[in-house]
């Protein structure tokens, strides 16, 4: 074995690059009138799931995509060696309390709605480094959970700006092990906290797009790769102004040409009515890269991805405080090689 | 470079242990009124320090944890690659925005009171597996930011109970590295999320005490170390209640006799009056570990260390829903090696 390396300032470079053996994704009725509903392993037909609140319905659909993504693998999530995995809830509890039910060696984390890439970056350089065979990166939202938390009771109906993004119902969960099939994760990049100083939480793709900027900026500069390498770089929930504001950022820094960059939270919901600046959450990225993206990278459609998961990282609290909304961003290379 | 290895069930062991290699601790006026004022490297005369707000002030202390750990391996805290970091604040802001005034890579975390554990236990799998060369480790708490968010208005001056802990104002920054000089981070187990039905979030040490008794019989199995081997094990912040309950866990499950363990919630304000229960949040025990505790070991009084920080994982609104309250613990083997 190589010892894996630190590449340039924020990047690593796997020399036995982890594979995805496995994936699955759970979305909300919403997120299933979307063009990518044959895509997600299960569409649920309403927002409880059979459960007393939103909560423990967002609890319960990240249990089921980490079970579904572990029997894919052929066997019981229990047998799972760590769980890395986080939501947007105070306290994380969505993914605390799957994890209690899971029975699986726990690190919560909080990117916000980077947490995909966060995980998923963690998972495989803890499997690299020969720690662990069997990880899981997982993460969720939930519509009506993020909204009575960070915005209005839903019951008032108060209409929502034009930059607004609308939270996704969805959970993700990948399985990353030191070999497989399956495609490779062969490089990552660490984001920094970036803040160009939005103060709007209604417009949080403006807060975060410079971060994604920032973030495939020195990707590229650590990896030397040149701008056309991946068939697709695609943006963790910017919306439709986010990722607008993004191909401005990338094209002032000579980045990439447009065509081959693309958004998850414009995709989702891609084509649907009133739905502003289209979609967020940890959920929205998580959904769309365990569903079509893998989905696609196993059929050979894309065969070099560069998933840039983003999250906006204020609170309630900091923004009552007059704080600026900070973002990060982390980039994950997702190989067929 | 022999290969790291997974050692028993949540376990890992280190074959070429990470160092520590510098730390700092700043502690609020109460915690500079006990017995370990002398292994601070800050007390502070107010709860405000200068800032218009105490989120602000947390945030604040957070940074200089980090810069003052830095500043003793001889670098800018700028030229740490990577920082590992959260809080107990909602969307962990203290992290978020002291890691954009840092500028350091950052991946937040969230495992309530037990993060000083969570982020060593990463930042050494990432150091020796080759990532990194210059991680940092760190969390803080603050009680006035505690208190407006988990429980009252402080200033309705609501009695608390017998059970309840004091959340200490508090930061600490562990700088670990690869080689050089200091105690070595020998092996380390991941916890498993363990919740006994307890519901009275004003006894969260009975909350975390099974946790505690569930992670540290794993890491003696795994590790196959005999009780004895540490000369301290301490836990993250039972209190003396929860103490009480886990040191009676320990004797059932025969892993260890009490003289060599102790709690940080209890040691922290170890004497002072009208201490209820003892302390608590993510702050006690990494200031107890970054100022006491590694200065025993810089002085050889201790040379073998079981740090096991304790977590509640409940969110007010979980208890509101009628949740128990899960606890986790990760533990961390330190070493005069």
């Amino acid at each position: 074995m190589t010892a894996p390396k630190k590449l340039g300032q924020q990047s690593v470079k796997f020399s036995n690059p982890p594979v995805i053996s496995a994936w699955a994704s759970i979305v909300g009725p919403k997120e299933g009138q979307g063009p990518w509903a044959k895509d997600f392993d299960k569409i649920l037909a309403d927002y409880l799931y059979g459960q007393s609140s939103w909560e423990k319905a967002e609890n319960s659909i990240l249990q089921e995509a980490v079970h579904t993504a572990a029997a894919k693998a052929g066997f019981d999530a229990g047998d799972a060696e760590l769980l890395l995995a986080g939501d947007l809830l105070n306290q994380i509890i969505s993914a605390n309390y799957a994890a209690r039910q899971l029975n699986i060696p726990f690190l919560g984390l909080y990117g916000a709605c980077s947490t995909m890439a966060e995980s998923l970056l963690l998972a495989a350089m803890l499997t690299e480094a020969g720690f662990f065979e069997r990880v899981v990166a997982a993460t969720c939202s939930h519509h009506y959970t993020a909204e009575r938390q960070y915005r209005n009771p839903v019951e008032q109906g108060i209409q929502s700006s034009l930059s607004s993004q609308w939270t996704a119902t969805a959970a993700g969960a990948i399985l990353v092990q030191p070999g497989g099939n399956g495609p490779r994760i062969t490089c990552a990049t660490v984001g920094k906290v970036v803040d160009m100083g939005v103060t709007d939480p209604a417009n949080m793709g403006a807060a975060m797009a410079p971060a994604a900027g920032s973030t495939i900026k020195a990707h590229f500069e650590d990896t030397q790769r040149t701008t056309d390498y991946y068939d697709l770089v695609v943006t963790g929930d910017l919306g439709s102004i986010g990722a607008n504001l993004a191909s401005q950022i990338f094209i002032q820094q000579g980045l990439m040409p447009p065509p081959n960059y693309s958004d998850c939270g414009v995709l989702l919901y891609d084509g649907l009515p009133d739905i502003k600046s289209g979609a967020s959450g940890c959920g929205c990225s998580a959904a769309m890269l365990c569903g079509p993206l893998l989905k696609k990278m196993s059929r050979g459609e894309i065969n070099r991805l560069l998933f840039v998961a983003t999250g906006a990282l204020m609170s309630p609290t900091s923004t009552f405080q007059g704080e600026s909304i900070p973002g990060i961003a982390h980039a994950i290379a997702i190989e067929n090689v």
